[in-house]
């Protein structure tokens, strides 16, 4: 079969690929689980070697390492097995920058189960959750959200201090700040920081006890509440806003800005982490299918552009904002600066 | 972070990618139940368009759309959406090569479910279904593959007709015939031909059906049974063993294929379609891949190489196996011959 004039026949291949798409999430959190790129990170190699290792069976061992292998996080020679690049750096828990933990957050069956329905989902254009979904009120998901997500994000949190920690006293509001690795970041950079971090009571404790591993928890305060109805003190020199805007409808966005411009000091910064799709709303990949866990997960978040953020901005009394790509992270740094 | 030695930085991108491939599969398959792709190909390209034409909201329609765009099935062109090739061959309801029911039997919860706790599987060694899994006796799933998938093995079996059908008389018994197509595109194309085709029952009424449909009753007869019960008759010039090996361990396959060399003629073949992995069995990906499937689904099956099916037919007293690749399927036809 081709299609008149193109020459080019079309390829069934592409379409049973993406049905059986949920095995590649099945396999990796099955992996994770069973600690396989930690053993053979140990030196286990064959099938059987790793099976014994795990306590699993030879037989699933062999299908799930030959299937890690085509998905690209191991390499076979052979019938040795080793684990690829990413899965030693990432998924090895031997490894510092292993964040395998982040599946236990992003395969939460609570996360998941909305997408048992998607065709639901897009009639009515909201998630199957309840009320505001994953940003209902106090949901216990940001817990494990601050716990499971931490060692993910540990390293654009680094990259981000670096880019607006700057030098000498500094008031920092950390708004949703979860596991609160953003402001910790620029607490440890910066020696004259002070961080007030906001977020629900539960999921602040994780980020109290992150600020004292990292020796930061006398210049560290929790300021439990929502941030749409705490007073957040201040005045602050910055307000992060990682990885918050895109749980809610732009209206909702704008009242949100308003108050963070009156919380900033003359000068001061707000700082959006965030994924930001090209104004095609199809690229780059990483960014734009974000919106997809958004329409799955919320009641009107979505991904949105770097036009519709400046907008935002001004509207609020901002006089510009600056995106910086980031290296160590799919999101986008947008720097915005009151007058 | 680099890796010493190799200069390259791992890029964390491919993990969160693989925990969320779970939302391409929601994502098709919302599509083919909300007639997306027909709606396009009725004319309608931007969100508002096609949500009003599928009775969807636009802000879902329009995050699906972006999302079937990144995965490759749309384009898109300013706010205008259209269906790839892949998407208008095959996806499209009014295109003749439409298969997007085969959704409804790939992901059938009965199927899906198993890979909710793939570790659980890999521990086991096995389906966590019970018995010998989506094999066990009369399990109603084939019925509904029996509808779902025979229009997306319509083109494979005009393709192997092409192979075996020959001319002149010729008895074919077609094991597991499901939709039964593979036998009947046989008798469509051989009018000497004549075809028992062998199943459950509730499952041949469908082969039978199709048998109707396409002009061939009055040489297909129905053999309703177990393949490793019922006495086969013959004796047969072919034998059709299309996608069923694969579901039974090795000695299990034994068996059966010393009851098949039975009901063969001399100079008789049995002509297998099946998933059939290179020696390295993480390659070509479709084919490898498909023990995964197996893994999750049976008690012992698996995606064999040609080596294994070549030594098995030698052992059953097959003189040769030859292997053809084919344009039109993942599998692979190995057509063995008696003496």
């Amino acid at each position: 079969m081709s299609t008149p004039g193109t020459g080019q026949a079309p390829n069934p291949g592409i379409i049973f690929e993406t049905f059986q798409a949920y095995h590649r999430t099945a396999a990796i959190k099955a992996a994770i689980e069973l600690e396989l790129f930690t053993e053979i990170g140990k030196g286990s190699h064959t099938a059987e070697a790793i099976a014994k290792g795990i306590g699993a069976s030879v037989r699933g061992t062999r299908i799930l390492c030959d299937f890690l292998t085509i998905m690209g996080l191991l390499s076979k020679e052979g019938d040795q097995y080793s684990n690829g690049l990413e899965a030693s750096v990432f998924l090895d828990k031997s490894s510092h920058g292993y964040f395998g933990g982040a599946a236990r957050f992003l395969l939460d069956p609570k996360l998941t189960a909305p997408f048992q329905d998607l065709a639901k989902i897009v009639r009515d254009g909201r998630t199957t959750l309840p009320d505001e979904g994953t940003v209902s009120y106090d949901n216990p998901i940001w817990v494990e959200f601050a716990e499971a997500m931490a060692p993910m994000q540990f390293m654009a949190s680094l990259e981000i201090a670096g880019i607006v920690g700057g030098e000498g006293e500094m008031e920092v509001l950390d708004i949703a700040a979860g596991h609160g690795l953003f402001g910790i970041a620029i607490a440890q950079r910066n020696p004259a920081a002070r961080v007030t971090a906001l977020d629900w009571a539960h999921v602040l404790d994780v980020a109290t006890e992150n600020a004292k591993k990292m020796g930061v928890a006398d210049r560290h305060t929790a300021l439990p509440g929502s941030a749409f109805t705490v007073d957040f003190g201040g005045p602050y020199d910055v307000v992060l806003m990682t990885n918050f805007y895109h749980h809610f409808d732009m209206a909702t966005c704008d009242g949100l800005t308003e108050k963070i411009f009156a919380a900033l000091k003359p000068g001061g910064r707000c700082v959006t982490l965030d994924f930001v799709p090209n104004e095609d709303r199809v690229s780059p990949p990483a960014a734009a299918s974000f919106a997809m866990t958004m329409l799955g997960s919320t009641a009107s978040g979505d991904a949105y552009t770097f036009k519709e953020y400046d907008a935002m901005f001004s509207k609020a009394g901002f006089v510009a904002s600056e995106k910086h790509a980031l290296e160590k992270s799919a999101g986008t740094l947008i720097v915005s600066a009151k007058a």
